[in-house]
């Protein structure tokens, strides 16, 4: 028999409400009753923007991977906040939270990023606790506790193989991190792109920052997942985003790999970091 | 007697309306009678987002700078577009386009960041002829026509002193080139920062962008001009944009010098690259 998955739960951005919180329990208890899952008070704190103070944020995300009793971090929600406890949080983690799997998207990218350039493995960019109140969320959120429990196939994007690296963000949260020490080394990776109310012009935009960038060129390929809810563009961009991924994947010379199943929605597959590591 | 001014004007980024620049020139030839205007057809073509195609704005762009007849290029209006053509665009310009004046901001800050990285001089941030609609419009574009005919040092920002080098950037604009080959060497300059119609979280975010790149932290310190027309933060940001410009200065070590006479209005003042040239 194995031992039980304990999961702790943190808010490294924006504050996670309890009723959420009280719906994934209730799915996690239904589906997977061997999985315990934690919600650090701290989810539940609100200061300004934030679920807490910066030093709150990195307190208790530090506590949680430091806790070697934990198999698995995952991040609550997006939102916005992550970069301002990268710093503080990844200069004080042990060699317990180097053992552990790191899940979420979106802002949260910022620290998975981060994880990534200190050489942290089992990371995974998919879906997040908050998930939970989209329409069909309790699918996404099921997604993510298989997953977490069972490293199941079905779970992963499905361009996904057992050979090849990957890697997945938010494109305007990746695009924020280009040039600083959360920036990881993605040379070889299929890099896995999506994102969510930007307009045209900014997707745009954050895809040249991101093609000029030196190290980023090293990338295998690019993915384009779904980018949901692009607000109207004035004048109309006359582009649609994948004209627009196809035009700066030929000016840098990175190869444009065709669609990811990823996105701001309860589709969003799993993607895990670097190589595929089976069950 | 000084032979006349001749200013070429192109817009690498949106279109120009015709009835701008007619006001411009109106403008032009009752305060400054012997500057002599050139509006680029270039500057009214539309394509999708843009004023032409990339190879069309690149073009015009590259023909001023490279005409040994004009004194200077001045950018016609911001919105998006300018990075689009800056590699393109800079690899072709020739020894006559070294020795002129570039005079805009907003999204222009794309090449102005360019040709200061590739050691160009005799750059500066300031209004533009798309400035003419604003409220007291006028000022802005006589300003920036002030500069352009006679380097006038009521012109310039009020900190600018006869020593030490200064830079100016939108925010975003700077932040989206950060880590690109545009991204030019500012060791020593005082970088100034002005933002419009961006989330206070998105301020936030830029600024811990750019002040966690290594190179960056190597100005001798931050101005912040202004930041207007932000739209309202779900929930409240609870911090001004002074407040987040200080935190990113303190967490990076980079000196904040205080705020900055220019932002997207009437008031904003002529910022040239670098150190001061007496005219």
């Amino acid at each position: 028999m194995t031992r039980a998955l304990k999961i702790g739960i943190v808010a490294p951005a924006s504050r996670l409400e309890p009723a959420m919180a009280e719906r994934v329990t209730r799915l996690a208890a239904e589906r997977h009753p061997s999985v315990g899952l934690h919600f650090h008070p701290q989810c539940y704190l609100s200061s300004g923007h934030f679920a807490g103070a910066d030093a709150a944020r990195a307190a208790a995300f530090v506590e949680i991977a430091n806790d070697a009793s934990f198999d698995a971090v995952w991040f609550a929600r997006g939102g916005y906040g992550s970069c301002r406890v990268a710093d503080a949080a990844l200069a004080k983690l042990n060699e317990a939270a180097r053992r552990k799997t790191y899940l979420g998207y979106s802002d949260a990218g910022a620290l998975l990023a981060g994880l990534y350039a200190q050489g942290f493995r089992g990371l995974a960019h998919g879906p997040m606790p908050a998930d939970i109140v989209r329409e069909r969320g309790e699918e996404a959120v099921a997604r993510a506790l298989a997953y977490l429990a069972q490293r199941g196939a079905e779970t992963l994007e499905p361009s996904i193989g057992p050979s090849g690296k990957t890697v997945a963000f938010n494109l305007m949260t990746f695009s924020q991190l280009i040039g600083t020490p959360l920036q990881p080394d993605l040379t070889g990776h299929v890099l896995m792109l999506e994102e969510v109310s930007e307009h045209m012009y900014r997707i745009d935009r954050s895809l040249f920052h991101i093609t000029s960038n030196k190290a980023v060129r090293r990338v295998a390929g690019i993915r384009l997942g779904r980018c949901s809810d692009i607000p109207p563009n004035d004048p109309d961009f006359a582009q649609t985003e994948v004209e627009v991924v196809r035009h700066w994947c030929e000016a840098s010379g990175i190869p444009y790999l065709g669609r990811a199943d990823i996105g701001h929605d309860a589709d969003n597959k799993i993607v895990p970091f670097g190589e595929l590591r089976v069950a």
